[in-house]
């Protein structure tokens, strides 16, 4: 990718005023729908559960061209589209739309807000029921497969019995992945992106610096913080330490260097602490502390395989595959998602990877990206009405 | 480099109660010296400053074989021998003692806390001539060329003119870089290790985050915290961020991987948490936070060339250098190195440069890793006195 898509990169549309930038789609309003409740993996049993979605486009008469995009650690419901009051677009607006990647004019698109969130859906800041206070602390430990779970309630109540497509990249791919595995008969494609089926040591450490950093702001107190005394100083922190992980070397050096900040106010900052500063503080004004907590933890716990052998996980799985690294994700590297390819083909399964080149680490999923936008799009158009090879340049598979 | 040499893998010595490890040198002592001011690039005038350094081996007759050894970030003047009160090894008594490469048998090798520091050396926790209180924030902001400037000082105490060597890692090596430039005439041989001319905008984010979670801290309160409210967690947390970024990926996997604790109190808790969580809070018990923020500062503020020539800066400069960078090494990446080979090979300078293959991140430098000492040996010994090529294994330059 050139120089000039840099544009927009800043790590989540959400924290960004998008100069001219004008969705497709027009504004876009989010649900929230109660749903009968679910039992986590933990025991813990949710009587309702409120769930916040967005869907675009059309369910066909077969019910048959639904796609579940499912969001990362700071994602929500609203995908594309622009926001009602912000007028912001959509989290991932630039590859969901008429004629995008994720084409709305022929899939019909559900995105939820993850279970433990802090946009609609049940989480920490939700009220308990048996005390009429916030769940706080004392919100049950939820996992991905809850998520999952939740999202497949939605489902039920959408009328979807099976998805043609579960799309998601970071914690969204591993959304995908437990689809896939939990349930098999109701995904046709699984698309990962950016993920991994565990993380590693140093992904739980950059998570776990983000942790400590909103628990050691005392205003946390424990989880109960009054919104006159939110913990914003932690949150800022740890949305910090995440934006580093989420660039490359090489787009920070490009986008900043050791460049100065010109107001005058600043006029000693260097710009990428100006950048840092301002990820961190506008992340406060829209996502809760004790759901950063939650999510991470959910993330870290993480693990499709477990102590079990891949191929005795694998082996119900109907899905194809296609998963999606980039070349500059430092964060989670291509090898994980090699890995996860070299155990999905050892268990017979169809797949497809893709290790895209791009400099712009973690975030390319996030950012205008035209290979990216192809590879989806060809993929995602390929299976839904198959076209002779010559009417499209296909994706490149990389040998493994 | 084997799984045998994990043992002492902690980042810092200083952290560490080093099973069975005896220092070959025994307790050693460090000393305060009062000395004349100095005048800071930004000029504030220092009317004395207080050094706290260690002296190991004989200055020889002719005075020729002084090496100064230059700590990193959180080090400080006890570079060797046992810690009167603690009994812990010096950071760097892996490498400096009798028969070790830096060898004190042969060599008298001179350690001084850098100005800004808070282990004895006149610092934002010293006391304010003018107030009689702590400076605080109001401590100049110092850079690594005032801190040269220093050391020089105590040079000229300790009846040093010329240097036999400089060496560092880190911020030593920007020291080390500096020495070379500033005081060309004193400066023999430089040893810059795992360092750069330059922080990019990676290398200054992550400071920022380490300086975020401090100011964060409402306990630092402007940098005037009492002892009784010390900003204990926001160090804690700058701290962490820096040990991530300390160790390689691949490290981390084999000492932690996913492993969880066995003890019953942190049951849940994966292993590298309770790793970063006691680095964490055993920094705060021997590292003051001010000094924190402007270390950290001095050295993002650091650009040996800044806007000039390369070749300009180098004109004068008569030492010879090796140049040490370590292949897995992510925070100060090899490149980096190259790129300062590259410089001062186009400046006509004689420069050995090594890069080595190692598992352990910028780390490498400060654990049980005999290439490294090897190289830094031969070079050290071949240069003192020239041997035939048959006496040893040379270290084997990568061609560039």
């Amino acid at each position: 990718m050139g120089a000039e898509h840099v544009s927009i990169l800043d790590g989540d549309l959400q924290d960004q005023q998008v100069a001219g930038y004008q969705s497709a789609l027009g504004v876009t309003q989010t649900t929230t729908v109660t749903l009968p409740g679910i039992q986590t993996q933990s025991g813990f049993k949710f009587d309702t559960v409120d769930v916040n979605f967005l869907t675009l486009g059309k369910l066909s008469p077969e019910r048959d061209n639904a796609i579940l995009v499912c969001h990362g650690l700071s994602g929500n419901a609203h995908v594309a589209g622009s926001d009602p009051l912000t007028g912001r677009p959509g989290w991932w607006d630039l590859h969901v739309g008429p004629g995008k990647a994720i084409d709305t004019d022929k899939f019909f698109v559900i995105a939820s807000n993850a279970l433990g969130g802090c946009s609609g859906t049940t989480g920490p800041g939700s009220l308990d029921p048996r005390t009429g206070k916030p769940f706080g602390m004392t919100f049950p430990q939820v996992t991905i497969r809850d998520m999952v779970q939740v999202q497949a309630a939605l489902l039920d109540h959408l009328g979807v019995e099976k998805l043609f497509a579960v799309i998601g990249a970071s914690m969204g791919g591993m959304q995908a992945l437990s689809w896939a595995v939990d349930l098999p008969a109701r995904t046709r494609i699984c698309i990962p992106i950016a993920t991994c089926t565990a993380h590693s040591a140093m992904q739980i450490a950059f998570n776990e610096v983000g942790r400590r950093a909103i628990m050691a702001d005392p205003d946390w107190n424990g989880g109960e913080y009054a919104e006159s005394r939110f913990p914003s100083h932690g949150l800022a922190v740890a949305r910090m330490v995440g934006h580093v992980t989420y660039l490359s070397e090489l787009a920070m050096t490009r986008k900043f260097g050791r460049r100065r900040q010109a107001s005058a106010s600043d006029a000693n900052q260097f710009s990428v602490e100006s950048y840092l500063d301002h990820q961190g503080s506008s992340f406060v004004k829209r996502f809760d502390p004790n759901s950063y907590l939650y999510l991470t933890r959910a993330i870290d716990e993480f693990d499709l395989f477990g102590t079990a052998a891949p191929t005795e996980v694998l082996r119900g799985v109907q899905a194809r595959f296609l998963v999606i690294s980039f070349s500059s994700d430092w964060l989670y590297p291509p090898v994980q998602s090699r890995e996860l390819v070299r155990q999905l083909k050892r268990a017979g399964t169809a797949v497809t990877y893709l290790n895209l080149e791009t400099d712009y680490g973690h975030d390319s999923f996030l950012i205008e990206n035209p290979p990216f936008a192809d590879v989806l799009g060809h993929f995602l158009n390929g299976e839904h009405a198959p076209r002779p090879k010559s009417a499209g340049a296909p994706p490149v598979a990389e040998g493994i």
